[in-house]
């Protein structure tokens, strides 16, 4: 039975992974840290202060990523693996993250779904013979009404991906409404539509002379979401220290 | 036989319209006005100074706004009736299409497809019902590369029929990434993308909760613009003067 | 307080009725009717022997198809108004509700969302002009694993709008690799696609020469199922002897 | 300058060929064999009985399945390279051309575009990945109304690709209305769609638990398979013998 502390647990997407996990016999969720109180089956603490190695084997955090800061001292004082689903982190956090992994295990992805993980990954393939070939790149994100950023951690993930597979040759825009000049060749636009309760579509475009390939992930509940950040849990709380992925967990979960 | 005057015959959609033309057995080119020369099958002038009322029985526009004066001052010389498919027209230009309609048959749309024209009106229609219940509305248009202005002509003509349905209550927002808001109710968003050889899709969302209802317009060349601006030319030659659009030839073309 | 009984209350979308009327102030369920017995926040009984005229105000049925005959005998008894959400009815039980509507207020609908209701609206007004411009009309439906009747009676009823709308010109086809002929004029084909766990979406393709026009219905939850059964309901409870639509319940909403 | 003799020069997709080699400075199509005359800037035979190893340097074949049989007659005679885009091949002639590679360069693709075949590749690697989690996999395809033969071939082709990566465990489904169960898991779903003048869509679908993947491919035009087929000649032309696929001819225009 793998012990979870969960960071973020009065959130959406905390409630999400407490169901999953009550749900999954292989896992507990044994104390949950949020700064706002709510309901659980569990204690929940304001902070991490009377939290110890022993507390739990292994942790997940869906919060802000303000308040991803106090995970990673958490993570550095007791060496707890970290699961960490929060977007939008900063350069500073992202520097700190690669540094802790000498001693932590952890495992940072911008979306827990097996679809998107594996979509990054076709996504990364295509633009590497696609783009040789001269086609342009585009991204179409959508989700619900209440999503404040934009785009997504999730498209700019996937964006990030394609650039690292095209010897980073790709800036992102926006905003084609205040420029008046042609695409040019170097750039994937990036588009956020937002409207209702939509959980999360990203559509990945190639196109090209008389052709469009298109490579799309729908989400039709969050649940996918708390699905593999517990599967994630299960997985990092058996590493050593190091750097991990959503593609380890899928790789292990293949194997296994 | 309809005798069109063609101008901008020499640009892309100039020289679909000469085509479609051609193959029709109703309509013959007599004359083209472009200010680049071009081959063309019909004599082609720099301006309209030598061109009469009876150069022709109708013009057909397919330009850049700039050189839409022109048009509108030899439609009112002249009184020739005039098929204007030129978007990104100034305030200045329409209020002067009003005021012509009075002495000229005049006809403009953004859009010439009768897929498109149908997809405004379904929209409208959509819109009227599914505001009301709370659904958000948005617009995704994809065009090729060297496509300069965003969003296209046809996705504000969408957005602008919607919001005529729904007592102007509707502002465009073009860019989420630089605003760090959640969606307000009274938005329509419009996404622009770019590439490769796409002749213009539109896809009209309205997300509700649990729900999602698209209309989707998709044109695979860009003949169905040429052919409908034909088909409104031989409309438009037989008609009084006034105000015409794209759902009257439909109509008419249902009824005949 | 509009007080329900509900035919079915047992089964996977009873349990969605019974949560949605359960959290909507004005509605309650009073009773159920279900041969499988299963947990309830009400009596339910195995058959429909023990109820009456005063038992509830309203009757939802979400059941199968060869329960329905209950259903109409029990209506028929007490003049209960009654929704009736179960597809697939035999030409026999269609014909028996036809008949009742002199007595009892009947609300039949394949498929209880507003979105599919208004899509069955503008399909049928789009093939109306366009079937007469020549458009080929397709319909693909695509839902969960572990739906059994192919295609869906969503599907069917659209299919079905869009004939009524063309006088019945259209004949329906639902295999197209058994056959070796191009495809007919007057003909809809209909595809069904089943996995995962895909709640039904229903796309109309409207098919002409170099453009595609697709209107697009997409259920991320079958709680819009469910709320607009329990919308019905709440209508129909109100309403004297007669045929009703989801129609006129979206009607009735936009007015009040 | 590659010479290329072209069987079925007089179909839809022989003149596209026509065109392209015409446009293309390194080709010229110095023969064309076709039961049927039309109007052709080269000689065209009715059959291959005066042509010789000399003729041409590779041959690209876009006919009928029953004309392939004297293709593969001259290929064995002279050993000049094949390119075959002809689909719905028997049995035999896929045995006689898994023979045929010993003496000649031969290269058989059911789709000639460069995004069909990467989208077979990276649909082959999902199904590989999704497969095992869970997920069921369907295909749709949609053509214009005059296409006779369904499935396409493309989607057969893909349907193999993802069964060759899979242990051939799946077998094909194309009607679901005649059946009365639910799916299985080891069943593909393949949906033929037919309207308009749709040059060629098709969408692979994997749809797990609350997801949806999907890979698409759209062509905009016939004349991508023509280049295709062009590209394959010129690569072909310098081969030795053997059999080669698209992939090669990607693979080398990306090295080239």
């Amino acid at each position: 039975m793998i012990r979870i502390l969960l960071h973020g647990c009065c959130g959406h997407m905390g409630r999400e992974v407490s169901a999953t996990a009550l749900a999954d016999a292989g896992t507990e969720i044994v104390a949950g840290v949020d700064r706002t109180a709510g309901p659980a089956d569990y204690p929940v603490y304001a902070d991490f202060s009377k939290l110890t190695k022993e507390s739990a084997d292994v942790l997940i955090d869906f919060s802000v990523a303000a308040a991803v800061d106090a995970v990673l001292d958490f993570a550095e004082r007791t060496g707890m693996p970290a699961v960490i689903c929060t977007t939008g982190l900063s350069e500073a956090q992202l520097t700190r993250i690669a540094a802790l992994q000498e001693k932590v295990a952890i495992l940072r992805s911008a979306n827990m779904s097996l679809g998107v993980n594996l979509l990054m990954k076709l996504a990364a393939e295509a633009a590497n013979v696609l783009a040789a070939k001269g086609f342009d790149i585009e991204i179409v994100e959508k989700h619900h009404r209440r999503k404040v950023d934009a785009p997504s951690g999730t498209a700019l993930a996937i964006a990030d991906e394609i650039n690292a597979a095209c010897d980073e040759r790709f800036h992102y825009v926006y905003d084609r409404e205040s420029r008046h000049t042609a695409r040019e060749q170097d750039e994937i636009g990036i588009s956020a539509v937002r409207g209702g309760t939509i959980p999360g579509d990203h559509d990945v475009i190639y196109a090209g002379d008389d052709e469009v390939l298109t490579l799309s992930h729908r989400a039709y509940s969050r649940r996918i979401f708390s699905q593999g950040a517990v599967e994630a849990a299960k997985f990092l709380a058996r590493q050593k220290p190091g750097r991990y992925t959503m593609a380890d967990v899928i790789a292990a979960s293949l194997q296994g």
